[in-house]
């Protein structure tokens, strides 16, 4: 594997763009913050609609054994029971007796207290799960998690879903939607969070090709990153040690970014054998039958599951740090999100040369035309250059300018991010040449359009 | 105003319909279910995203003057007390003296309890809002909520978002996103849930400008579920009597949709004229300016807010409700979902007219060339005439069929729908077709390619 390349931006200029030009801020930030939840402005929210899209369309649109489902995110309080986390997904803390601050056991050196010297209770559990009460009343009977993993929405609902598809292994479930842990020390930025989204898949295979799929699940979640064009010398498969796997797990293998300093390697995606543990376990708790029955060898057996668990906001994260550059053009530092376009917030920016009466109606004309196909953003403040570069410090790949001659020659220029290359496209051929651009790569366009003198 | 149209349709025919397709079931249903939660299966899952979707693409990519948002379901307690939740969100309770068993004021008749016949005490405010705590430590001072409504995100962040993309007045800001009340009643399938997603605009005016844009955002609202094919003579807007509205509300319209008994008209979103209640709380209770100055006319003002809110939950009920169609076929009776093919969870199937080896290669092909565009289903279980009854109860716009004339003339059958008609197209011309047919009609398709004789 070649040496990584290494990164232009660290995680406060990565913070600070993201508060400035609205992708990504605290929530309540009027109220001095809430810690461990963050909230995706105009920008943000466009980027991750475009990984989470781009992930439903790799998994489920692509595929023929892959359905998908939206679970609620309040279950059944059974459904943590089975699935172990009632018992087991906990810290170990410790209070301190005089000052009563609590901290994570992992991180005291000794039994004095860091705050204020006191003396320190033995460890005790901490359930990271966030509790509620459903019901009018607050007694054991009602309590209620918020879920801390999308998985354990699709084990209990396996048995609805493979019954009215008749589907049978190897299959799987995938699923997009909010989890919830209540991490004690929640940190850098987006990537340890108390609210997060995940893009899980539960991947029900017969025993024996377990194996086989969780190797074909590894390329095909590996190649997904890559193809949408995240570096590969900073993207790396890595194998949890015996030590590290879950009692159930088999193997399992983190698809990890070099994340700038302090992360560094980190995960973004962790891919389980997770073996015929949680259908073992819900067959057990729920009374029903989880096994599955194949008519054609006839043989009886709990599936075992392949789970490619990524994250929506971690990988968020990834495909911001990995669009940064900088370079120098014309003596000063231009900032650039080299996003691939499926996941450019903004595709095109339709900008008319001046505020002038004269241009704005075409500009107006071709940015109504273009926002019918993608997203678009009309843009008629400030200096043409500065909106070049405001539009290159959000990774928008496209600009379409309006100026003085397309009252004559009936074209518009369009400028391509990356190279700063210019072509007139005749504005009839605009749609087309922008879905080409966008689609297929620039240089058709740049081949098949007169090219404009100079970059910029 | 023309008289509704019968439904032909029950709730208990959708509940079932719904279940044993895989559109919507109960929550952790091996367990027993979760009251007031429910569960998106592989087609509603498609049908809710396109719901959604096509709510985003018409608020915010077809406009310019909305941007979108995505905040957290957890933010700082003190916004819910600018907004009046932690006050005044609850149902007034009474609770039974002998058996412990709580009710609904409104909803016992006299002081004696209607379980056991005991006393009842004074009715006692239940507040409706999910509490949980945050941090490691169960106190008053790290309670925190699940929202009840995604507005109060919209109105913490309005500065930043304004701020970072210095917009003026009139512009909105529009977020889709889950929504939580502890309901003592849910009922009515998905349309009263304690777990529920929003669509909701927030958009700022100018105060006197109000009347206006409350007008024009009530005639863009019912227009869209007009457009995605909701039945006119279905959907109504009421206007809410001046004892109904919120106390900071001016005025505020339902646009109810006519649900089979015993719901009947019941609201599926709400438009509200709130005033400059929201930011000027949030600007009292968070110590922050939220007014706004116009350099161009030097005036300043806090903004009046037009609330446009919709529930994606309902939205989808309704729009499967409306959807659905039985005829005499044949002496049978056809079930149809006549979704509008922008909602249709599945747009095309791919059917091989047998599971013989000759035909499946190229049914193959033409599916997996179809799914790279729209998401499409490779079905070749049974026969024909019952694989396209299991399309038309799902909805499915279109079928193409491979048979063995396909062999010879590299051409296969195109099916629609609503009209059972079928026509003769050329393989490498199926995806156009496709597109033709979903984007503008089936009319067009029908009249360019051949007639199959007959229908079915």
């Amino acid at each position: 594997m070649s040496e990584p390349t290494p990164h232009k931006v660290t995680m406060e200029k990565i913070v600070s763009l993201c508060k400035r030009r609205g992708f990504i801020f605290q929530s309540s930030e009027i109220y001095g913050g809430l810690g461990g939840c963050w909230d995706y402005g105009p920008l943000g929210v466009e980027l991750k609609r475009n990984v989470k899209n781009a992930w439903w369309r790799s998994v489920v649109q692509e595929r023929d054994d892959v359905v998908g489902l939206d679970a609620s995110i309040l279950m059944h309080p059974q459904v943590w029971v089975a699935s172990g986390h009632v018992e087991n997904f906990a810290d170990l803390l410790s209070d301190c007796k005089a000052c009563k601050h609590r901290f994570r056991a992992d991180h005291v050196k000794d039994d004095k207290c860091p705050d204020c010297g006191g003396e320190l209770t033995a460890p005790r559990k901490f359930n990271l799960m966030f509790r509620t009460f459903v019901g009018p009343v607050e007694d054991s009977a009602s309590v209620v998690y918020l879920r801390p993993e999308t998985a354990q929405g699709i084990f209990a609902d396996y048995e609805t879903v493979q019954g009215a598809l008749r589907k049978k292994p190897p299959f799987g479930i995938a699923q997009v939607g909010k989890a919830f842990r209540n991490e004690i020390t929640p940190g850098n930025f987006t990537f340890r969070t108390r609210e997060f989204e995940q893009m899980e898949i539960e991947f029900f295979v017969k025993p024996g090709t377990d194996e086989k799929w969780h190797k074909d699940w590894l390329d095909a979640r590996f190649a997904w990153y890559a193809g949408l064009g995240i570096r590969k010398d900073r993207l790396r498969l890595r194998e949890h040690a015996k030590d590290e796997l879950a009692h159930y797990a088999k193997a399992c293998f983190d698809v990890e970014y070099l994340f700038p300093e302090p992360l560094g390697w980190s995960e973004i995606e962790g891919i389980a054998n997770r073996t015929d543990f949680d259908l073992k376990q819900h067959s057990k708790y729920s009374g029903k039958d989880l096994s599955f029955f194949d008519e054609e060898s006839k043989e009886r057996y709990t599936p075992y599951v392949i789970e490619p668990s990524a994250g929506a906001d971690r990988g968020s994260l990834a495909f911001l740090l990995d669009a940064y550059d900088e370079e120098e053009v014309k003596g000063e530092t231009r900032v650039v999100l080299r996003f691939h376009p499926d996941i450019a917030p903004i595709k095109v920016a339709v900008l008319p040369l001046s505020k002038k009466e004269t241009l704005v109606p075409t500009a107006r004309e071709v940015h109504a035309e273009v926002r019918r196909h993608v997203m678009s953003q009309y843009d008629d403040a400030q200096s043409i250059g500065r909106r070049y570069r405001r539009q290159d410090e959000t990774g928008t790949p496209l600009c379409v300018t309006v100026d003085f001659q397309t009252l004559e020659d009936k074209a518009v220029t369009i400028r391509e991010r990356d190279t700063m290359q210019q072509v007139r496209v005749p504005i009839a051929e605009v749609t087309s040449a922008v879905r080409q651009a966008l689609d297929g790569g620039w240089s058709a366009v740049a081949e098949t359009y007169p090219k404009v003198a100079g970059k910029e």
